[in-house]
């Protein structure tokens, strides 16, 4: 067995969901690993990591808007250091979790027809992301 | 170190958690891995794993009743194509994650007394479910 | 590729974050495997892992609270054998999630600068955890 790691940097646009399922395959792709594990992790406490339905835009629509009721700015958080959208950005950081294991199989990573792997933005204004991705196999 | 893959297919009766932890353990006790890394991966976007109580079932109906209020058919989603369990399946999903990493010790997944590995289905029809199960290890 | 496990007992003081990365890191450096991959893993359900700010002790209160308010005691569940803080404790055990993958990358674990690792006590009383330390690689 062997791996291999590297760090990819993903600009959001602010509050939302960026797909980077292409980036995390060709990676895969480009160790020749063709049964293995893949981990994917991000560096942050205010974006993180989720796999859903990559197909309809509406989905993510919602998903932003469930995230936004669930950990609200107005919730009377005693953290707002960094404006009011930091504490629920926390929150909706560890709701989601910022690792991700995915088996590969056959040279790719073992994702169902709908998956897809995205980076959840929590913060209001555009970022740069840092995320490690990391795999072992033969 | 060796590694071994399998995908197991999981039989749903509708909205519900499904217990397959002695699937998961037979498998690991047929690699003949002792010591290692055991990895659960849901191939879905409307139905999630997680690791719960295996001892009273009340606590199966409290999490699918918890699951329903965070996340509710009627909550007013844009997404609504496939009915209106689709888009609350998705964000269940999203809160309870569709990988599990479990260490290996002495031949078995080192769950506590009282941890199961469950399969969550978040659809209200029943579905058949598929999960990857990879261990690497020696 | 090679591999080390151990176990590691945490005393929390009842309902609150408890901060473990410096152990984690510890364990790892110990192992003297430069690339690889860290495993963490939760063996309770009232009690959970998870990865965030390290600097502010107001964020830690208010994820506390927060979880107060997604599962609260006083929530009407069925299963109650252990007290009210019992079925809350499990339903935030599946929230914040028992397992943490993290990659790691000469010696130490790639968290970010503000990424803490955090074991998640959801009983109101005192309790020893245990949680279990995997890391593969070379």
């Amino acid at each position: 067995m062997r791996q291999a790691i590297t760090t990819l940097e993903i600009r959001t646009g602010g509050r939302g969901l960026v797909e980077f399922t292409r980036e995390v395959a060709a990676f895969v792709h480009d160790t020749g690993i063709e049964t293995g594990l893949l981990t994917v992790f991000c560096r942050h406490t205010s974006a993180s990591l989720t796999i859903q339905e990559n197909a309809a835009p509406e989905v993510r629509q919602d998903i932003t808007d469930w995230l936004d009721r669930i950990a609200p700015e107005d919730g009377g958080w005693i953290h707002d250091d960094e404006g009011p959208d930091d504490m629920p950005a926390h929150l909706k950081s560890i709701l989601t979790g910022v690792s991700l294991s995915i088996p590969v199989a056959s040279g790719v990573p073992v994702l169902g027809t709908w998956q897809g792997v995205y980076l959840v933005e929590h913060r209001t204004r555009p970022h740069v992301r840092q995320v490690v991705l990391h795999v072992s196999g033969e």
